[in-house]
């Protein structure tokens, strides 16, 4: 392979290193303090060739292949303003992979191009606060063709930074009596300007009511009118479309959450060694301390191997080849990331309770983790059902 | 026993009850918006007869044995608004009961008398950023005693609800070289009116800046001046004043964590009875759901029988003679809670992460529990180290 | 309470203490070897006064209430052989308490009397090789009633020490086309010797294919033939016989393995006491061993407090009344003893798989406690449901 | 590489299967019954092209990379009697890979060739019952040299295979006081039939006293006389030598434990599928066997790529330089071994209790695997203090 993997994370290691005096301003000021720093800093990642490792060359970026993004995908998980800092972060991700792929041309022109250089923000609104995320057949928001438009009605909830988005693609039913109860549903974009859009409040998760990026926002679409042609790939495609995505986009997850969980690591290392207890003994001196590390290092390095290893078969054989390694590692690698995050806050005692250390805002943030995406047990479902079938007689 | 524990838990169940608008209102608008409601609150409480329930009835309270304490405080716990509505919150309680012990006539009157009524709140100073709070003989916050005066000189952190109170008491090095180690630290009333007194900040912990009671102060005290008769006690009998107000004050955090875990069932097995999974299914439908809340509901009631078996001991034997029962609940009930939270918060998916239930302040709040009062790690090696003597030959 | 519990439990220990000599016996030579040693055991607990605590004083026993039965019950649990020598060991005890409450006049004089001399054993034949014990409806063990005799066929195994005894209470299918699904089961008396009775081997468990009382055996009942007065109590009360022995039965398991886990805690600590690591160290001075005594040292104690909580229910409500009790110590004291078990073998190191201590004896025999009298997932399930239905609305 | 890894495992799995009717008998009669059926087996091993493959070609042996050897030996692990059948077991393969490399070539003629023809078996005696096997410093086992010879006394135990081996590689302490305290240890071969050589024992271990290659003996060493010859390498290299044969032995090990889960995992996917709970329903038909099952598979996938990861890392860096890795794997596999065991016994109830499927062999013998070859506890400090070391400033 042509691509330098260890020059890369290591570009990618100056930006984060470079990233730390905003962190402290985004935990002490939040994250509407940091607004301008961000362009600033992603103009930096332009400048070191880290502008949309996600993207093929054509459209201004690395034209990483998935393997190779996932290395870079743990060094920028390290700092909760990586992937944004190089335009990489979910959900326009996923919205990018998505339009670049099912887009037509002037849903490219009009709302992929933007998204590629940095200019607008985009959101995903799928998940509705009264059905169920593990059951999508449930989801009542609806869009109705009347006259070449969609008129859609609904009420979504994690739409992660709506606020300040140019755009949502929303999963709504798009009914066809055609076609099976998983082929009701459509992806649809819908500019956060359309009249009968609104976003009711910025949800406060875990302490923090958020600002643009870094807010989820709960939403209702009112007879928002919007064309036909809005809607992306074939009507009924929502879920087909949803799933090919999920692939890649549970890599950069896990990788993401490796770099979190390598950072606290890090940090508990580096607190070990420095922190004393008085006495001439400092936090490396107690054996259930040094055991945490150990096992969390094992953890980590297990978690690693097995999100590279589905990278590979994502990249062999696609999100549906691949869907078990997958599965895997969603609930895999967050349950390392958790257990990680708690011991390092554990051995920072008090100080790991407050927002002065990154381990609080994960350890709150990422408790979703488990959540999001499918939670664990229905990962668990998909991995054992699929595991028993090939013991039927 | 004369005193009747069921009507005493049936009419703070009513109390905890008609706190929940007020929940709901800290959880959205934050504690500075409740402060009056919080006041009409105590009035109720002292109407149900609720009023101290831990001061003896010479002071205004209900004279309540620790065994039956520990009743009420899990009943209490149940809100986060719960033992302040009763005033018998941390830390004022731990201060109340000092002062009864161990303090003068004249720091009955001017300090312990307000807090007792309910006009004013108070804070505790121990921990200090820079040094283990699991060894506090490197404590260095100095008091000199010049001229029948302290002269207090020091940095502390985690003065739980020092904005607003009208008085600290700190924990302050006394120098003597004519006493042990462990015996050269003294508590000291220290008003926050005091010239050089500094609240820095408020610690943002978790997320959550936090506002008067509900706020954790970083304090520096430059050159405080207050008069000798300050000191509670003797000069030296800091660490000694301290131990033994642990007892009562574990078996109170502990009862109130059970409540936090008990409403957190209730609320998971609320919701796995009422929320549909779609296809006719509920979450009770799920195996690994239930088998949480069996497991939980176990976890509990063992737990509940050591705080009640612990609190006999402390009433039986004081806080000395039941340590080791004391340090085995505080590392175990924190434990308990923290599983029981986590759990309910999956059950609850995405809503469980908004700041739309009490899930997610506990859940970030409470972690807590595991680290302040001794960290876990120190607790079990006081267990271990007990239980070890009594093999040895 | 006029019972002496300290008395009867420092009686106890002198036994058990006398029993250690047999126990090496039992590990190295195996159970045939102290066939005789422990007749002259069983005098010696009469002797004490320990013989068949369970039992009414017309009986010839302590007549001891079941709360204060549990705390023998502990004591003689740190013995493999304790309950047998004060003739109150599984599955006797339970079929004398089977016969006492529900035998008839003959029964009682014919099967009873035996067995509270001690001059005879019994088994109990439930369990099928290919029917699921959760689900006990499968069973498919025949007695079919002709002119005055139940005909039995049918294939049972875990017929715990079979070898040796007298009679089998054998579950069978008693079909009534009167009476529900449950109520298709009796309870016969079937001795040993009769025709057809076949004892197809002793089933190695763990490696140990046993002998007399310490056995488990695969049975035929081949055409077995006997009196129709032989069935326990009224036909087809098999199952709610069953059900009401099985609350004290678990209390006496509980308590039991709580003996094994306080004696495995206490072998640990000796040796972490008395075994060297070199360098002047003791395992001792290991934190992460500390560690695992303090929190074997929390789950025994909070277990313990469970059981003696649940012996109260049962005692006050009966089996039925208490049925959430009893299912919570069932799968939570198992759970706490095998981790207690497997932390002590890890301290003991190699000497813990060898058969030089009783580790490894309990290590591989109690793993059955999370199976047997309904396995782990079936208690929690009972559990959850009962918990879920407070919640209905 | 011109191995054809599918083939190789292809064949070993056929090996394997053909080698169940042996596995039932051992359950069943032992390892004696199974002696000259073992011979069969292994002359088809070699028929199969399966001997020795850890060795070079010119000695008979496949030649297999570690990381090739690496995959078969997950296979052969599937069954106890795999690595012997290919002469590939231990302790026999690590004293061959000892001698190949550092044995003198009298040393070769004389003691490896036979064991490489597989006409001898050698067992390894470095554990001491009353010295802690992880501080090797303090063994006592005495080598003294008297004209030409080592004149050698001591205690050994856990001699594994000893019984019906031709000699034992023992490690014993050659003082010399121009070293340092590591290298005051030499290996020297002893042959069992020199006088003096005592075995006293085979030890019983969790149930089994073994026999023949599967047993584990406790050795006196009174008075043996072997000539200077007969060390392995030069004085005071015993224990660098052992470090060297660590690195591979280790990966042998945990490919094996995998196998072991592997299997284990499979059977219960079987039962599962298979066994009807009634009711209509199947025990697959239990989500929280389900979750079991995926969470035995998600951790057996992270086991296998951290495995071979460490091969790759031995075959590049060498034993020393894969230190880490090694250490990772050892504490990390046998703990996923164990949990995944313990999850197949319970699923299979009251049979995963019997030796009638290889569920509790395992378990029995396998819970050894995190005490020897250096406990999780030792492995788990290298690893803490190597990794913080690289945080030191």
């Amino acid at each position: 392979m042509s691509i330098d993997v260890d020059q890369l994370c290591h570009k990618a290691t100056t930006l984060i290193n470079e990233l730390q005096p905003l962190e402290h301003k985004l935990l002490s000021d939040g994250p509407e303090s940091i607004d301008s720093d961000l362009s600033e800093i992603r103009k930096r990642a332009r400048t070191l060739g880290l502008w949309s490792p996600h993207l093929p060359k054509y459209w201004g970026g690395l034209d990483l292949p998935l393997p190779v993004f996932a290395y870079l995908s743990e060094v920028l998980g390290r700092s909760p303003l990586g992937h944004y800092a190089c335009n990489c972060q979910a959900p326009d991700i996923g919205n990018m992979e998505l339009l670049l792929e099912h887009g037509s041309s002037r849903q490219k022109k009009d709302f992929l191009g933007p998204l590629i250089e940095g200019k607008t923000r985009s959101c995903f609104a799928m998940t509705e606060p009264h059905n169920p995320g593990s059951n999508p057949k449930t989801l009542t928001t609806l869009a109705e063709l009347k006259d070449g438009n969609y008129v859609i009605n609904g009420h979504k909830w994690f739409a992660s930074s709506a606020q300040g988005s140019e755009f949502a693609v929303v999963m709504a039913k798009t009914p066809n009596p055609d076609r099976n109860d998983y082929e009701q549903f459509s992806q649809i974009i819908v500019p956060t300007s359309t009249p009968g859009f609104e976003r009711i409040r910025n949800i406060s998760i875990m302490g923090d009511v958020g600002w643009g990026y870094f807010s989820h926002a709960e939403l209702k679409l009112n007879d928002c009118v919007v064309p036909e042609e809005n809607r992306i790939g074939a009507q009924g495609d929502g879920f087909a479309l949803a799933q090919r995505r999920l692939g890649p986009g549970r890599i950069h997850h896990c990788m993401r959450w490796l770099g979190i969980a390598q950072r606290a690591l890090e940090m508990t290392c580096k607190r070990a060694v420095n922190r004393s207890m008085g006495s001439g003994q400092f936090i490396r001196d107690r054996q259930v301390v040094r055991h945490w590390i150990a096992e969390s290092r094992a953890e980590i390095h297990g978690a690693r191997l097995m999100v590279l290893d589905a990278a590979d078969q994502v990249a062999q054989k696609g999100s549906k080849g691949a869907r078990i390694a997958i599965s895997i590692i969603k609930f895999h690698v967050a349950g390392v990331m958790l257990k990680v995050l708690d011991r390092a806050i554990q051995v920072h005692g008090g100080l790991g309770m407050t927002d002065d250390t990154l381990l609080s805002f994960w350890y709150r943030h990422e408790r979703a983790s488990r959540i999001y995406d499918g939670p664990d047990e229905v990962h668990k479902d998909v991995v054992a059902r699929a595991t028993l079938r090939e013991f039927e007689s």
